[in-house]
């Protein structure tokens, strides 16, 4: 049932009241909110996996229990970067007569949060990227509230999460207000023009998520919106490959694109071939020995079915696997063009399709694959499988890929997302709303913080991170000296 | 002249053409850019600085020479930014089988620039946040080919300075097309929507910030867009600052306010006195010790005329010092309202009013300033002018002013701006359109880059600054380590 609007201004009072309490809270106690809450839902994993399972028909095993592992592991890696400090940026110049443009003040600067947070949850993850996901761990991490708008595709597993991570945190020292759940499309728009609201976060489609960053940018006071959007992931496979290792390259796309019943926002949607590759026969059955998978809900299921029967129509495109379906149940389909004929044909061919569909473009040449990125939209992966023997002839496609992506993979696909401090989960529009961040990984943090500079303060009236005697021990940079 | 057409489609495509090669030239070519262009405006400072004075109305000195030596410092710092390398924020995480989620791959992550820069030039700064000012200093070091849309105020200076700076960026190694200053506002907007165009950056008045945003927001791919727009800068004094200091305080705010005519962006537009502060003289006669000036522009000084006089029109106020005017010259006018009659008053008087004119707002407690300054919007800066002694009764002022600005200063004027690792120059809107960064000081580079992460690359593909050797000595975290 949706929030309703009491409800809904009871938990944005209750969030503005709670940020400056846990813009005061330390790093080390923040670290002991996210650990309790990691705790906690792996405590609950019992009741959880099978209350996951029945609402977005994915397996309990291995996929909903590595999710929720991956899920608690990066509440505890982020009170990792709390403990290292880092990310505060904290930075003290002391005052400099001799400055070159003229006496400096001292002047010391450290990030601090920027106030609360709305979340809108995704519908593949229901775990990774649901309400206790990467964005609320960040989001805490960094000191805000966070109001969570849950995805309508798991209501009962986004009540029962959320009732623990709140209770957890709460118990373990945050204040009351620091989370909450909300259900509701026009809650959550409702929440988005809220003056309370200090930045949001989304994960999902292109057109839900433009639609919620044109809110979030047309209020009176325009807020951050971090959309993580669409994506092709389109890899680019060398003559060297197809020669080494052509059938292993066939298989593995084929395994990546249907991973997850191809649910994955880096899914592979392109695979561009050299012409002659001869893997066609390979492809087919891989493709064909994938069964049936259940989509996460109907309207996914709906709008797959008529996608992927849009692409069929398109008359450049030839079928190497013919998908079946019927109902909310999917096999996967593989379609083929020529890269001549791509250029030409309607951009649905160069759009994201969510499910188990790819198409693979054959290019005659080098430059001919090169024409056709040049026309690809970015998003948030490109692939390159090749030869390192290779290494001088794909060097002038690597700036292609890059323009592309916010991450790069050599001989690996991109459906595996690792949670670590080097993650780049983004990429230029349409991949997210926000090039310059990302959404998995410890620098996620940084989406929710703002530098503020202290000039002249003594010491006592100082923030600890800033103090001279440094009490928390963190990494500073002073005077321009790491 | 409006650039025309034809000629702002060459210089987008020379911008797009430059993009690439600018991506792959190293942050030490590029500080050899840098320092060439500062040591080519240092040797044209006798030709730059009579035409900056000619067509802004600034003194030439101290005003013009301080803030060319400040433009030239600027370019100088970044060229070091550069040859420290942490801008790149380089993260090298080795493969690990025993990652607690499951293996991870190796996956290294760097800063690339983000393509071409639209920055839109300020008129109150010919020098520092013009043509060669901190936006294009910073666009440049991180390797962003920069159109500069030059502001009408000073288009002789502009297309001088423009010249002398692509000449010397060129001569020094840079591409072709690294930099171009256009002129006209419709050319502007033109450029703005550009696909071309990857980021923008402005520095100017709420309403022609707030509309360049919207544009930059709603193009099919929307674009970050980083306006530096109005502030108000409250500074609040203490009953123990007014004791030890009060005619030394009032003089001082008297200077910041009036300083350059009230056209900087950190003018303070709202001093906080205790009621019964005994100042009223002081501030008379300080303000009417201060000769008339001359604004920047007739546009700027008809904007002042009006709204100096709707200020005065408010009947809550009372004339302090009546500025006088005509034309284009001002002496400055200063207004005092009590707390509780601002908090009644209409907005005119809590909105940033570009040109000598300030308000003072006498409260009676801390209960009244702290519900003043509930109400302010946020903005650049912030000022305490208070006594160490009372550290304990003025904490609680201190998450209010946070709220409020980006930059907090403790018995200082905020009118100084430095520019060192530390500064913060930025804020939540209407302070700028992009709480999470700043245009001034080291940190603004990163405005222009966005992380890229390379998974699973042999090392002679991958970019030096995350190849296993370290070439470029960075600092980089290694498996989370620094």
């Amino acid at each position: 049932m949706d929030t309703d609007t009491t409800e809904l201004n009871r938990v944005l009072a209750a969030a503005a009241e709670a940020a400056p309490k846990a813009a005061e809270s330390t790093p080390a106690q923040r670290a002991e909110w996210l650990t309790a809450a990691a705790d906690a839902l792996d405590a609950a994993s019992s009741e959880l996996l099978p209350l996951a399972a029945k609402e977005t028909h994915l397996p309990e095993a291995p996929r909903l229990k590595g999710e929720l592992a991956r899920t608690t592991f990066q509440l505890r890696l982020f009170a990792k970067v709390l403990a290292d400090g880092a990310f505060l940026g904290a930075t003290v110049d002391h005052a400099d007569p001799a400055w070159p443009m003229g006496p400096r003040p001292d002047i010391r600067r450290a990030a601090v949060p920027i106030g609360p947070v709305l979340v809108f949850a995704a519908s593949n993850f229901p775990f990774a990227f649901s309400v206790a996901g990467g964005d609320t761990a960040s989001a805490l991490a960094a000191g805000c509230p966070v109001i969570l708008k849950a995805h309508p595709g798991h209501p009962g597993l986004s009540a029962r999460t959320g009732e623990i991570l709140r209770t957890a945190l709460v118990a373990a020292g945050a204040p009351e207000g620091i989370f909450a759940v909300i259900f509701g499309v026009e809650t959550g728009v409702t929440a988005l023009k809220d003056p309370r609201v200090a930045a949001a976060s989304f994960t999902g489609s292109v057109p839900g998520g433009r639609a919620l960053f044109d809110i979030a940018v047309s209020r009176p006071t325009p807020i951050p919106f971090y959309g993580e959007l669409g994506s092709v992931n389109p890899v680019v496979v060398t003559p060297g490959a197809v020669k080494a290792r052509g059938e292993e390259v066939a298989k593995g796309y084929v395994g990546s694109f249907t991973l997850g019943a191809g649910q994955f926002c880096t899914k592979p949607g392109l695979l561009f071939l050299p012409e002659g590759h001869g893997l066609d026969e390979t492809l087919r059955e891989a493709a064909g020995g994938v069964p049936r998978q259940h989509l996460l809900n109907e309207r996914i299921a709906g709008g797959f079915g008529k996608g992927v029967e849009r692409l069929r129509q398109q008359p450049e495109v030839t079928v190497l696997a013919q998908g079946e379906g019927s109902g909310e149940e999917y096999s996967p389909t593989l379609l083929s063009v020529r890269a001549a004929d791509f250029l030409k044909a309607d951009e649905v061919l160069r759009s994201e399709c969510f499910g188990p569909a790819s198409i693979v473009v054959t290019y005659s040449s080098q430059d001919e694959l090169l024409a056709v990125l040049k026309e690809l939209e970015p998003g948030l992966t490109a692939t390159l499988q090749a030869e390192e023997s290779e290494a001088d002839d794909v060097r002038p496609i690597l700036p292609a890929l890059t323009r592309l992506a916010g991450r790069l993979l050599w001989n690996d696909w991109p459906t595996g997302v690792t949670v670590s401090w080097a993650q780049q989960h983004g990429g230029p529009y349409p991949g997210t709303t926000a090039p310059t961040t990302t959404s998995v990984g410890t620098a996620a943090i940084e989406r929710f913080l703002r530098p503020v500079a202290w000039q002249g303060f003594p010491d006592a009236l100082l923030p600890p991170a800033l103090q001279e005697g440094n009490p928390w021990q963190l990494p500073r940079r002073t005077d321009g000296e790491r």
